[in-house]
């Protein structure tokens, strides 16, 4: 691997499809079909790539890991399946959503079935000691239960402008984090790495976790159109970080105009563009630029003295392009 | 343990349920409240019982197994979560479903959360060695991925008068024996049986699954009023068992009435006594009935030779009361 990657990180991510169309282009009923139809979609594959690096940055041998890399990805599309049904969203990566194409009780099934391979993959690892191979499932599991603990909090915190900024980090630590923190750690207990390497990666996949989903906050009022529809966090009334931010430091007037931006009670349209112009008037696109990249330099000085110097280099690139999402 | 026990087991329920409420009473957030919530009404705790007495049985000891005991059950009340979403379900023994009381979105979630719990519980099996823990994780991962397809294969069936009886069969074995063979060779695997035995509680959970999905296919025939509605299956344009096997003995007149009471045109009531008169014109409900009978006969017959006794005659006790659930 060159240190000429990324978030795109183009030689791990042809492995790891090349390795994902072996197993699931040739399918042996419709499960197997609709798992492959969320899986095969052209994705970055940013939690296995990590879980590979973290592997190499710690000092042991990726190239038995690549089930345990498939395993977290499966994980990531089950939540991305159930996801897509909760929201009803029709349109993935640009194709239709499995619930879209198959109807939601399949894709409900489609969700669970990926999560439980995540442990039928994982438990392909043959060359890796079996006491590290159930650690890491441990350790995945326990980020999927974090990752439903966010979804669950970010739902009760919908519309509720009032939530403390630290509640808010608490809960993208959970929703976003937390698989980061499981890729990582789950390749170095895979790798053998000793305990304080182990946490290394761990530190940096928290900070990279929380600077990640606070860039993803900032999306929607940066006139970038790559993600979700830029009007969708207003819709869905969430207190992001640059709302909670800016209505931190605004005056009564000021939080009076958060509140009704954050209503629904407007066109999404017209309440999207009333917060843009209260984000910028308060400063808060600023404040919340300069967290995530903060955020983003703790992780890369987390890996400091890590043996795998190529693999820290490509997981400080990984780290830098999670808030410069247009290279 | 007394050999006094059935599917009520009333002992192993007991202790199983105690150490459910130990561990779900106070909750650290909503998610496991909800998990609670799911976990936590009456019930028959078959599964968990199941893995227990397969422990016993193949000559183990059963004492540290509660963790692992407590995952096969996280993971059926998962797949009941998550069915109750897809079937909109509104009550389950006796109380709101989770999603009834905390709406679709949490309980999707919530069914996610203990499929992962799953893989928690499991590995807190301290006194097991870790390759047999990752094993009973691989097998109970791979039950779960057996029952996801056997729901999708019987949506696929829904209306198909013209299925085999052997597909229906087939489905069955996915749908209800594989969480039955996931928890009997898990418990097997867990206690350190060997090959042999492993394989005899496996046949018994199979047979046992089969012979169980059969007599659930009967129920609404029986006037027995303790499951489901009685019109469920025919409002869901299920071909079940004694369905198929009528329409098999059918002349050309009779499988006309037999596509006119699935067909789902009338109200469920009148083509759920159709059907009955159907069932019971063909000898279908004495036919599966029977079938039903061998399943459990060769379920009995399967633990001969095994190291436990007592714990097989509890084995044999469950058996027969799968078929004959007024006791």
């Amino acid at each position: 691997m060159t240190d000429d990657t990324g978030i795109g990180s183009p030689e791990w991510v042809e492995l790891l499809g090349r390795e994902m169309r072996k197993r699931w282009s040739a399918v042996a009923d419709r499960t197997e079909q609709m798992a492959g139809h969320a899986l095969l979609a052209p994705g970055k594959m940013l939690r296995p790539v990590l879980l590979l690096t973290s592997a190499e940055a710690t000092g042991g041998d990726s190239a038995q890991l690549l089930p345990a890399a498939l395993a977290v990805e499966y994980l990531h599309v089950a939540t991305l399946v159930h996801d897509d049904i909760i929201d009803d969203d029709r349109l993935r990566r640009g194709r239709p959503t499995v619930h879209a194409e198959y109807g939601m009780a399949d894709a409900l099934v489609t969700g669970d079935f990926l999560i439980l391979n995540m442990v039928t993959s994982l438990s392909e690892c043959a060359a890796v000691p079996r006491s590290a191979v159930l650690e890491a499932a441990r350790v995945l599991a326990g980020a999927g239960s974090d990752v439903c603990r966010g979804q669950v909090r970010e739902a009760e915190m919908a519309g509720d402008l009032s939530c403390p900024v630290s509640d808010y980090l608490e809960m993208a630590a959970l929703k976003t984090g937390a698989l980061f923190r499981g890729a990582c750690r789950a390749g170095a207990v895979l790798a053998g790495a000793t305990g304080e390497h182990a946490d290394a990666v761990t530190r940096y996949a928290e900070h990279l976790g929380v600077g990640f989903q606070i860039f993803d906050d900032l999306l929607p009022y940066l006139g970038d159109s790559t993600g979700k529809p830029a009007t969708s966090d207003v819709a869905n009334l969430r207190p992001t970080h640059p709302v909670l931010v800016g209505r931190e430091v605004a005056d009564d007037q000021g939080r009076k105009r958060f509140a009704e931006a954050l209503s629904g009670r407007f066109p999404a349209e017209e309440s999207h563009a009333l917060m843009r112009d209260l984000l910028v008037a308060t400063g808060a696109l600023e404040r919340s630029r300069r967290r995530a990249a903060e955020e983003i330099a703790a992780a890369r000085d987390s890996l400091d003295g890590l043996p795998g110097a190529a693999a820290v280099e490509q997981m400080r690139g990984i780290a830098d392009l999670a808030i410069d999402r247009s290279r």
